[in-house]
């Protein structure tokens, strides 16, 4: 299995993944008097739908970028990378549950515990593959490649205490789901510092 | 993140949002003898089916040419395009909405308001990389890359003003919403001018 | 446009299309007792289905065939190209329909008629782009040009008079839309002699 | 067609397959405070969701792996290759079911069928193209050849023995159906012995 075709592959499930989100937000029959009002109680599954969208772009491009880290791939690579993409695969569903049950703290817990599995399964790829250089060059720094963990791990626990907050107040819960993107999407110097850290010690870039 | 690999993700996504429109025509269970007055109801649906097909199939084209003109894309122009597949992955719905109620003015607003947000997004997204030569060749022309915002962005306009119309005359704004992808389809001298604008001064060829 | 984004484009198309039909298989809730006959009464959707999917694999091996021919595309050909999509696209319905009312005229003639708007949109696409040599290789033979045509058009003749047999005996109209695929992708000694055919006279080898 | 393009088409159609399994779980309306009851509720049809997904990346996994011996791919060959896309394209119907019914003895042996199905056309596929080196290079050893289609072939008997099964033990038939992938993914002396056969006599390295 080539690396190329294992992210061709990869990106397929994704862009399926994030297209199929939409098939949530829809109206039942109704009149057309009472479209106005229709739409407007859509407006959570809405939300929803942009919230998961901007994830899974997360993902997205923090899936290509440490690959992008790798010179090979191997049996176990290619098998966490389809847990990831069966984890990616399967967040319609917990899309789909918070989008009709916004405050309620099951369905808060079961979209953040959807989260932080795809985290935590795309972490232990890139530590698998990090890991004593076994699928990236030999040269990068131990230092970087545990700054990678950190980077993409922390979400999962951020995501599950955002999941447990669910029982206190389910609104706090939706403010983590939205801060985390938000943190990876918009320019931030923490993200700046931790991807300049020299890969390999010595080597300003990566 | 490199230009090709934005560019097949973008076409995954576009290929799919246009293939899962086809999942709103639908009939309902019904005895084979109400199927000819059934498969009539559903013209609106297919109406619907075949603009939103060539809106977006004019959004897929005008997405590559732009791109086409891009040397490499930065953090921001990722983000940028993310927005636009989010805001063409979310068609399927306003597209259902027009099809089940194609004369009442909040679904003719919905819809137009979705197909602008494409609009902005792509022009925003071109807008970004053609500044100051900041994506694209530094010796494209300014008023190239005017002309290209104009041609990209007026439609958005269009898009809002024809779903205005719909409170007064619902048909009116699908006379719009036919004539837009029309004029994009169908060979044009405006077009043709537009594009054969010199991209840099002194060269008369794009 | 190049032409093998147009390629991969169209192939995302046909493989989305081609993976929707079996979401019209399915079974209502039930209880497990009730399970064995519900299957049963399936047959005619799963049998739809394989027809389709045959169908829509012939039209992707003809379409990857001959615009293996063109030697580059241009914005009619890009158009034309789009109409076939969205006719392919479009499969899914007439598919339905036909799985839920197997033996109603109106059913079988919509899905006649949806076949065969596929392979003349497919056909105006050859046409356009070999006539004269306008997008192939200049030395292509008229005669091969003009076989491609018939090979490619004449289907769409034969399902839509298999359509119109469904007024008189719907059995008649299944037994050609199986015929046809069958004709396609059982070796044939017809399709070697038109596919033989020197596409440029004075060489024997497309 | 190249067989890089039936590479490409057949990812499409196996990440799209895998996607769409997850449409089948889903939650009915209900009130907020019944959610953990419907949570759990659904807990066979995220089994069965875990399942497939498994057996699909194992299809996959190995459609390319035995692709990657093939030196080129005839007309034969891709229609074989179709018939295993029909195959993996219909998947989500028979998960679906079992879904809904783990425990009934017929929707056991239809989900049994279909993946048997998969594994009979592939082994197929590769029994064609492997034949007296028909597709794949002529020193490839017959030794070589038919392990693959041991290796391959099996687990279709394994599953149709699973399959009847579940007339007498359903739950027999899903510890069939959670072992053979579990086989192939977890690292295993066995399948390290197959491939490590020497597939030229003579020459050590596959």
């Amino acid at each position: 299995m080539s690396k190329s075709r294992l992210e061709a592959f990869s990106d397929g499930v994704f862009a399926i993944a994030i297209t199929l989100l939409v098939l949530d937000v829809k109206l039942p029959p109704l009149a057309d008097a009472a479209l106005g009002r229709a739409m407007v109680a859509l407006l959570p599954r809405v939300g929803v739908y942009v919230i998961t969208f901007a994830i899974v772009g997360v993902y997205w491009v923090a899936h290509h970028t440490f690959l992008g880290y790798f010179e090979r791939v191997d049996r176990t690579a290619l098998w966490l990378n389809n847990l990831v993409l069966l984890l990616v695969a399967f967040l319609p569903f917990p899309t789909s549950v918070l989008g009709a049950h916004p405050l309620a703290p099951a369905a808060v817990l079961l979209y953040a515990s959807a989260l932080a599995g795809v985290n935590i399964a795309g972490t232990a790829l890139w530590a698998y593959g990090a890991a004593g250089g076994r699928l990236v060059s030999s040269r990068m720094s131990p230092l970087f490649a545990r700054r990678v963990v950190a980077l993409h791990g922390t979400p999962a626990a951020v995501y599950l205490l955002g999941g447990m907050l669910g029982h206190l107040a389910p609104v706090a819960s939706i403010v983590v789901f939205v801060a985390v993107p938000t943190f990876f999407i918009v320019p931030h110097p923490l993200i700046a510092r931790v991807t300049g850290v020299p890969w390999r010690d010595g080597s300003p870039q990566a």
